[in-house]
């Protein structure tokens, strides 16, 4: 007989925010960089691509590359100059450019082999720390990617990697890239919370900037291994963030 | 170092549709009782409620009349009557009716305690193969719920029963209320996939031929307990389905 007591599965929460005043339920997370390793990822695959079909190219420079690409790429649809589409048709444009920068031409390579190429977004390592570190901050709260990757994308991650996520919502949900302020608010309002009542747990501080705008709670986790050995920017927190962690199990142990 | 090699996290899928000839790659799946049992644990919460409120009323009867409002609120949204409304706003407005229609006055009770009742559409409890059938469908196959409920009703369940969905994707992020084939082919969408890779699992008749009629596989699951011992309704399956199982987990098997 069932006794209608159902507590366990309440969110505890606990943590509350020295800059909202609030008590925080549910922890949100940036993928790229935050949670996994893009630039070592994507350039094993690039090796391996170049390797395969003759592609004259520097791994770790190809993939900085088509980073660098990113956020040029969202601030298009952001601005309004384009109608929104998904960050794999971004990627995909994106590599597209790197070939045609570096002289090479697209139509060289067979009907989706790029496509192929391109999918290596959805399937990036996590950082060793990350699926310990969010499933201990899963006990007591709500935990979701909060990335500009599309929900597909950021699917494949986490069956991949084992991320164990509460819910994925990616940005063709939202239909906005951060740091647009609905980016941050609308999933709020999907899981019935003040933005407030979330925090973004980022490794970029215009991220989190963002993040404080919109109203939610933030933490700063340092990984200067992002970028590579060149690594210039965010290898420390700009701004007075609610939190500063060294990696996710170090969050986790911050917020119980 | 990473070496580009994640086939392991792959969906593999597997099970081929004999009525779309498609190989299925996602399943997701009807809630309210399909996956758990709403009206043992309404009519508990109900009977628990009434005892501490003083209110008359028979716990069962109680729990059908409140969902037997259940496809006419929806209705009124999908057919443009009044515009979207979650599901949680629904449960509210149709426990005011069944009062109403019992010749109780909402307003005898406090502030928040009717809300609170209502909550209890979030904390259904899983039926007991539901969280075996999805972890083991899970191995080889998305899973995710495919329901009227809003986003922030099934996480509260999945949180609560342990369901081990890889996303939820709520009614309030499709905007659209079974039959409603929009209901069907967003979810596809937002996961890359043609609707005939998806298989619905439900135990309503009506519900599968709405998914059939918008391009999806389809499973029946027979649950003769979901409508209490006066159930007449869907007792078996009234079409050609692609499966018929009694379980969540006869259904994992079928699907291996």
């Amino acid at each position: 007989v069932w006794t209608g007591q159902w507590d366990a599965g309440q969110v505890a929460g606990g943590y509350v925010s020295g800059s909202t005043g609030k008590t925080v339920r549910a922890v949100m997370f940036d993928v790229f960089g935050t949670v996994v390793d893009w630039r070592s990822a994507i350039a094993a695959t690039v090796r391996e691509f170049a390797s395969a079909h003759g592609l004259d190219a520097d791994p770790e420079a190809f993939a900085d590359q088509w980073r660098g690409r990113y956020v040029p790429s969202m601030r298009r649809v952001r601005e309004g100059r384009r109608p929104f589409v998904t960050l794999d048709v971004l990627h995909r444009e994106n590599l597209d450019e790197v070939l045609a920068a570096s002289g090479v031409d697209a139509a060289s390579f067979r009907a989706g082999e790029l496509d192929g190429l391109a999918r290596a977004w959805h399937f990036l390592p996590p950082w060793p720390d990350s699926v310990a570190g969010i499933a201990q901050i899963k006990k007591d709260y709500i935990v979701g990617p909060l990335s500009n990757g599309n929900t597909e994308l950021l699917l494949d991650m986490a069956r991949a990697g084992g991320l164990p996520w509460d819910l994925i919502l990616g940005s063709d949900v939202t239909r906005a890239y951060k740091p647009d302020p609905v980016a941050y608010q609308k999933p709020a309002g999907l899981l019935g919370l003040d933005p407030a009542e979330i925090m973004l747990a980022a490794a970029h501080n215009g991220d989190l900037a963002g993040a404080r705008a919109a109203g939610l709670a933030t933490a700063f986790i340092v990984r200067p291994d992002e970028g590579g050995p060149g690594k210039a920017a965010d290898l420390a927190p700009a701004a007075d963030w609610d939190l500063v962690a060294t990696s996710l199990t170090d969050l986790a142990s911050q917020l119980q």
